[in-house]
């Protein structure tokens, strides 16, 4: 865990920030840190300590940790550290969301080369911050280490409040199934900048995705049976629910039909494919790639769950199908049909 | 989070392990995972959802995280698998038990190449899982990436059962130091593995530290007034009590002199550098050596703490020294005198 030493807080104090953090060193840089992410109401014991100590006075706590890897989950060229810091709290805020919980804090693991730009640590730092404080959570603690990559794991830790946590192997038989949240925008976003078209705003969407944190507690009190957060895809998370739960999800294409801002995005994705002329990407029609995205787009990290039937459900979750069927038929199914496309990611493949 | 699938269970069932994980594949890697750590008993959502949910009835967690990254912390070719698991499990268990806390859960988020054999992965597993059994913890979460090195990022959660944490800030003038485990075992290990000695059995110590997890409770329970953990050495780490207490730490040399087994580890080692002759290291006498290695290596995971005095301590819990002097004169001194060896380890120096 972190620590300080406070004849390292030189440069916090004075303003002079050295350049790189080989120049800054381990302890001036968690200085710094600590520094840069104050403590929060429910923060007993922040960053400077072999561990945090933080109140979850529901005595749970829910717990997750992800990895966001330089060249894997971001590039330092198209995202800024700002970008980079907001969707790595996204990533663990909205795991934290997607059991019924109120995300309270992060812990932020952070290697990297030492020639890294102090500046770009403390804009990343800036996005975790601005990123927690839409989840309401804050950074207690974490670890520095060296790498030749920036590597960040992130830990999120929330509080459920009473409420019994949201799995993904309670949706019943007759279910609606609801999406709080956009579909397809960061697919959108990540596709365009692959085309070098970044002035699109969906490009902010996949650089910065905003999952609706405060719409997870509102599903578990709305009675949600099963819920996860849109990180692989639609068809690849809706099937972790209908694996969980034994059961068949049936979307309605009617209610995913891409909105106008994909649908430009996807002409222009096309169109500059047509003009590259790359093999295998060129035969999409501009169409199908915008229902590609709603349905096999990640990193959107909207939420989806499922409710009893004739939940009345407040404007922004959209019912978009059912679960039906038996356990001897679970899946993910589009107007009763399989989806072509491959629905998954495999970190491995 | 991870996810699991049904349908990857495949090998887990069959017993026909992959070779590499390009060949286990995400998801069937993940399912795995959650076949070697079952859930323990404040296990209330383990591996297999969007995040886990853990019981800690006092209302409070304790929280730490932790990188392990091949070729900074080990080398794939003198740990073996399960030494790294131990490894990785022990640094964020020690930091719960140096607040006070027993250790409850780990997250574990390794990230990986492809072709990285499943059987080191499975042996990992088994490390983690055997050290989080001396700790009294479940692994109950983490996730899976794909790096071009291995990269641990390990939290760990920890319950204070109603006690006050420890902090580093506590200490006051006249209290004892007294430290409980083992110091400069697994520096010394390291510098026999580097000599080429690795039949000594303080290599061992080096690649599997086995803190005294119980020790922080205990030592709590004592009226401890500071604790840490000494991962970065002796004297740095005592430099943090030092400086967050704002008095002096008086090392007693008598109290810390080595034992048998490093004295003749540090003459091998010693030996072995005038042999290969290399520069800067061939001068320090193997009884300086020795001496170097119980103030400044790291990586024991001992407990070192301060109690008040005339605290009556069990025999496990060997006093070294005193806190002494004012917050204008503080730091951590050996006899009186400062250290002459530099006793910190920066990670991005």
């Amino acid at each position: 865990m972190v620590q300080t030493c406070d004849t390292c807080w030189g440069w916090v104090i004075t303003g002079r920030e050295p350049e790189t953090l080989a120049e800054a060193g381990e302890f001036g840089l968690i200085a710094a840190l600590s520094a840069w992410f104050p403590p929060g109401p429910a923060t007993l014991v922040g960053i400077g300590d072999d561990a945090a100590v933080l109140a979850v006075p529901d005595g749970r706590v829910v717990a997750t940790t992800d990895f966001l890897i330089e060249g894997r989950h971001f590039r330092r060229d198209w995202a800024s550290a700002a970008d980079v810091g907001h969707k790595a709290a996204a990533r663990s805020l909205a795991d934290c969301a997607a059991m019924g919980a109120e995300p309270s804090a992060l812990l932020v693991a952070l290697a990297a080369p030492p020639d890294l730009p102090v500046s770009w640590v403390r804009e990343l730092a800036e996005g975790l911050a601005a990123e927690c404080a839409r989840g309401g959570a804050h950074v207690i603690g974490g670890d520095t280490a060296r790498a030749d990559q920036v590597v960040l794991a992130v830990t999120g830790l929330g509080d459920l409040a009473g409420r019994s946590p949201v799995l993904r192997s309670g949706a019943g038989p007759g279910d609606l199934v609801a999406v709080a949240g956009p579909l397809g925008h960061a697919a959108a976003g990540l596709a365009l900048l692959e085309e070098g078209l970044a002035g699109d705003p969906l490009v902010h969407e996949h650089l910065r995705p905003a999952p609706p944190y405060d719409a997870g507690p509102e599903a578990a009190g709305l009675g949600a049976t099963a819920m996860i957060d849109v990180s692989d895809g639609l068809l690849a998370d809706l099937g972790h629910i209908a694996d969980a739960s034994g059961l068949r999800v049936d979307l309605d294409s009617a209610a995913l039909r891409p909105g106008d801002r994909l649908t430009a995005a996807a002409r222009a994705v096309a169109a500059s494919r047509r003009h590259s002329a790359r093999t295998g990407l060129v035969t999409r029609p501009a169409d199908d790639l915008a229902l590609d995205w709603v349905l096999t787009g990640g990193e959107d990290h909207s939420l989806v769950a499922t409710f009893p039937a004739g939940t009345r459900l407040p404007p922004r979750w959209k019912v978009i199908g059912n679960a039906t069927g038996s356990s001897r038929d679970h899946g993910v199914v589009v107007d009763g049909q399989p989806w072509a496309e491959p629905p998954g990611w495999d970190h491995f493949a």
